[in-house]
């Protein structure tokens, strides 16, 4: 059952370098079950909220500086389908960065939107950087039927854009700007952490707190910081894709956020901080594994960068990011957050203790010891399927279609895609439907599967073969 | 803060009439926060489920008899939109009972559906009741244009319609049937509840959990029976619409179901038959207060009745059903469900106990007899408002007109909505956008807000004026 295994996993010593932010070090001061209610006289309805549950998101709005808030028990992808719906009209345009979390492809899909992409830049480690102010600004002067922007900053990966410049530019043409902050819900806290969209000029900011703060799974924010999307038309779709029995549960684990940060920020902050320049800095004297460092991006490539995301790469290196991540788990009983191709992601949180730093540093210096340099050039393909490929049709229509057949990748090539396909984690589609097909993509996508990561979207779970338009 | 003041409900007598179905009266053997991980190696993705996950929604799906099961962590909010959106294409037409909960309607919206509403009979006590076959089969006779069929049984009250008749109708025209049996989760466990319509022949089911079993609130599952509704288009939608993040907590809770169910059911269930036998029975002695028995629906208004949900008639009282509620609450510490104009609810779950059950007959004898007689005509406006009216465009043509203005209710007549209204709970529309308000419309909804009822749905909070189209 799958409640027994959760409490044997809880008495392991493993580690945990990925979400939720909690890592397991707070407690519930009840039993779960004795605090789940439903919209009782005294508790608010999340949905028309008047009382708790309106000071509770005005609260955490009034400690942030912005001017709502709503708490979003559907994790960010309720948040992100409600921002994109309430901001672009149904079969309008939307400018979206290449390297948006499905939700932001599903909420194009449903309103039957156009898409016009703009793309990241890539680091010298494949590794998707920043949007740059420049590149919004480009496609915003040739394309005037966009009706809003979408992107994320921070990346997966902790990639921050200067959302302020993309801001000013984006305001200039009378459009808002939505930031998918899933991966920056700790961000503007602490003089220690990037500034947060909030702050920016964003005017519609999406924050998973359960990916970086003390929260539950699943539960999610959504901020307005101006009148560019009309907060009636977000309430409306919230209304529509947000669980209409919230549960209460994660309701009053988001209530603890702003008085946890009054009186903890400061101090785990700083902690967490001392302990990421301390791993660091150790990590510098590796010979093959290298740890990505704030000098491996570029000015253009990353505006600034959450290093509480540590990425591991095996680019140099014989072993892969795959290889890495499973003797990291097997042998040192370090649970990572993903692995790509040729690096392994940690996730760090204010919850996280210099034990688990410790652990990971020694473990990285022994594999580092055991293992060989290596020509640097094995996996760059994984970067590159995330570029863009030609737009035979809108995503609705592709996802609609009723004439389709399914194909291997061979007989793929200058097909139309009927099917998402992504790597899970992230959840960034490296195919989308409507996409024709080329011959590079289908032989990556061999190389993909040979290497044994975890490609979803297809209906063909084994990812052997996709669904074409005929 | 939220947390502190569940905590400190928890700390009082208040007995709980209302959802979640655990009642508060099931441990986790746990910390919260200590089960609440992300999918890391062993546990499974839910959105692609192939481990522990699929198995635990086989189990389910073995034990109802069903070919498969999801868990839900959005609610049946999600179950409903995914099934409506899988089972009718973009723009198509829909058989609707119009007695949907909003989902129902907001899936509309979203894939741009018109509707073709049916409506259930209504009872002596104005208490909406069951979709007869023969409606079903007259729309459908007349209508060819129906791509799918979606009616809700039991209801919020209890009253459960035909569903193996109706699933015959419709398969006969080779079409769907989706229940939404969100309020009859605990149905087809024993003898003494109603059969659940997964064994009568509808395509797929939605249940609410968290309802009346055992489960997190938040928590549901949708069961799929049949190949009528394409497996992959309902895995498609659910992977839309729900979170991206699902929490393992609740789906730790929905875990425990099945062998709740094997180990506790028999004893529970013949527990709660037997308190409910008590009750009805000890409530028939009331002299103006009137316990809705069996034979207060004809054969024509309820197919069968689920009584575990006790519904209170004020009508031939010389008090409605607010004050009713009012004073269970404040006198006697008795939390109600909900009330309507001229009843209130009591949800009833395996996991109440004889006090609660003695405490309501007691309270509700007290309030009896200090209470006078009545005429019994006072409210039958509630049940009326549900009924139709004219269809001027789709809702999501309404929902989407930018020419719209708000007018108070007097103005409003003849005019077509912009906007939903609705009583919460049951979350049920009496107006959906499209529509044209009438006189007695505008004048009931004056009454509804006279009597302090809970109106959502519109823009203006206070309920006192509408959006409608130009």
């Amino acid at each position: 059952m799958l409640l027994e295994q959760l409490q044997a996993h809880d008495k392991t010593d493993l580690y945990p370098f990925h979400m939720p932010g909690h890592k397991r070090h707070i407690e519930l001061p009840a039993d779960a079950y004795h605090l789940d209610i439903t919209e009782i006289d005294g508790f608010d309805n999340l949905h028309h909220a008047q009382g708790i549950l309106q000071e509770e998101q005005q609260r955490l709005a009034d400690y942030i500086g912005v001017k709502r808030s709503f708490f979003l028990v559907n994790g960010s992808t309720c948040g992100i389908l409600a921002a994109i719906s309430a901001a672009a009209p149904r079969n309008s345009r939307i400018l979206l960065a290449r390297n948006s979390h499905k939700a932001a492809y599903h909420a194009v899909d449903l309103r039957g939107l156009e898409v016009h992409y703009c793309y990241p830049a890539i680091s010298d480690f494949d590794i998707q950087g920043a949007v740059s102010p420049d590149v919004i600004a480009q496609a915003l002067e040739t394309d005037p039927l966009i009706r809003a922007v979408y992107i994320t900053s921070p990346t997966y990966d902790g990639v921050v854009s200067d959302i302020a410049s993309i801001a000013r530019i984006v305001h200039s043409y009378g459009l808002p700007l939505i930031v998918d902050e899933a991966h920056g819900a700790h961000f503007g806290f602490h003089p220690t952490c990037p500034r947060s969209a909030t702050g920016c000029g964003a005017d519609v900011v999406i924050q998973s707190v359960h990916k970086t703060l003390p929260a539950f799974t699943q539960s999610a924010v959504l901020h307005i910081c101006s009148d560019r999307v009309p907060e009636e038309e977000l309430e409306r779709f919230l209304g529509i894709y947000e669980s209409s029995s919230p549960s209460y549960l994660l309701m009053a684990g988001m209530s603890r956020l702003v008085p946890f940060l009054q009186e903890n920020g400061e101090r785990l902050f700083t902690a967490l901080d001392e302990n990421l320049s301390r791993f660091y800095e150790r990590s510098r004297r590796l010979r093959c594994l290298h740890v990505i460092q704030a000098e491996d991006f570029g000015a253009d490539c990353a505006f600034a960068r959450d290093r509480s995301k540590i990425l591991i790469s095996t680019r140099d290196c014989s072993i892969d990011g795959k290889q890495l991540y499973d003797r990291l788990l097997s042998e040192y009983h370090l649970q990572m957050e993903m692995c790509s191709g040729e690096y392994v992601t940690a996730l760090c949180s204010l919850m996280d203790t210099a034990e688990g730093f410790e652990r990971l540093a020694a473990a990285l210096e022994e594999i580092d010891g055991q293992t060989e340099p290596a020509n640097g050039e094995a996996c760059s393909f994984v970067a590159r399927m995330y570029r863009g490929r030609e737009q035979v049709c809108p995503i609705a229509d592709a996802m609609d279609a009723e004439t389709r057949e399914r194909v291997d990748w061979a007989a793929a090539v200058d097909r139309v895609s009927g099917e998402y396909v992504y790597l899970y984690p992230p959840g960034i589609p490296i195919l989308v439907p409507g996409e024709r097909i080329d011959a590079a993509f289908a032989a990556d996508m061999r190389e993909l599967l040979a290497r044994g990561l975890d490609v979803e979207g297809l209906r063909d779970k084994t990812a052997q073969s996709i669904e074409v338009l005929k």
